[in-house]
């Protein structure tokens, strides 16, 4: 059971302005099952993390550029919260494309507080039922999508949470989720 | 021409991550031009400013609370950006009612780079002419807009531009949008 992610390869897109905890949280439920995770942005170097979006908390290392990677490279697609960071990823082109093609392949892809924004700008949220923090759901409504106001909503390849304080059920969901997805050459 | 504005009063809706110079500047025009002006908030004390988002950038203190002013009390009403701040107003009902209420009075209303989310949340732009940041044009089209990508874009009441670079022209536009307005008793 512990090792249910075995082999699989895990991507979390971000940027700065990053909620350090959702991306901690998950890439930890991530190394606990296995999986190996690589941190992908639109920059070299590192990434600026915030607590609550206003408070300093560090940085991540970026692993790969976008432009670098392509969805063939992972099994499973993580995008944290953070206000700055989709807002960021959302009008870079190599973001919002990788995201697109990524979602077209039918692979898990999970999105927390903030983080649906690039779903929404890949016009991937047409018809699906999803959550976000809530500033993000008259968005959502406007681009097809069914909003939900639980703790986590899963519908076909998609996982969503509202905030870092659905972050145990996050994690847990998104464990089981990519654990029965199937696994890519 | 210097006290075009003599007499108006003109509201800043604004919370934590307003984008300092986006309120500044716009600020130091009404001032110029003779209006009063208040910094109308959703908390009291202090509000959290930032320079292009990430940086911090001092405080600017809250004149009124939104929920004890009335849309009577002023002239104008401006919005500045920051991507936290309007992200915050628009899931305050307190805010997005006095946005509303403020548009229904048909006078002068003027927002920069994220401040038109407040807008849009306010369902506002509907069969707009506008513009703002690159990464709110998704929102702004699905929610009725014609987006333009121009430094200043003027239509009826509103008064829109895109980012800092812009303050030049934004503060230019304001002044003579609000000096040809009717001024209300």
């Amino acid at each position: 059971m512990a090792q249910d992610l075995q082999g699989r390869r895990v991507a979390f897109l971000a940027t700065d302005g990053v909620e350090r905890i959702e991306l901690e949280q998950p890439r930890g439920a991530m190394h606990g099952a296995g999986a190996r995770t690589d941190v992908i942005s639109i920059h070299p170097g590192e990434i600026q993390a915030r607590q609550f979006d206003m408070v300093s908390a560090g940085t991540f290392p970026v692993d790969r550029l976008v432009t670098d990677v392509s969805v063939g490279d992972y099994d499973a697609l993580i995008l944290p919260g953070g206000t700055v960071n989709p807002d960021q990823l959302r009008i870079n082109a190599n973001a919002v494309t990788f995201v697109k093609d990524f979602v077209a392949t039918g692979k898990p892809v999970a999105a927390i507080c903030h983080g649906p924004w690039t779903l929404l700008e890949a016009d991937a949220v047409r018809g699906k039922r999803m959550t976000s923090w809530p500033s993000l759901w008259t968005d959502l409504r406007r681009a097809g999508a069914e909003v939900l106001d639980q703790e986590v909503v899963m519908d076909g390849q998609f996982t969503t949470s509202r905030s870092p304080a659905d972050l145990p059920a996050f994690c847990a969901a998104i464990v089981g989720q990519f654990s029965k997805a199937t696994q890519h050459a």
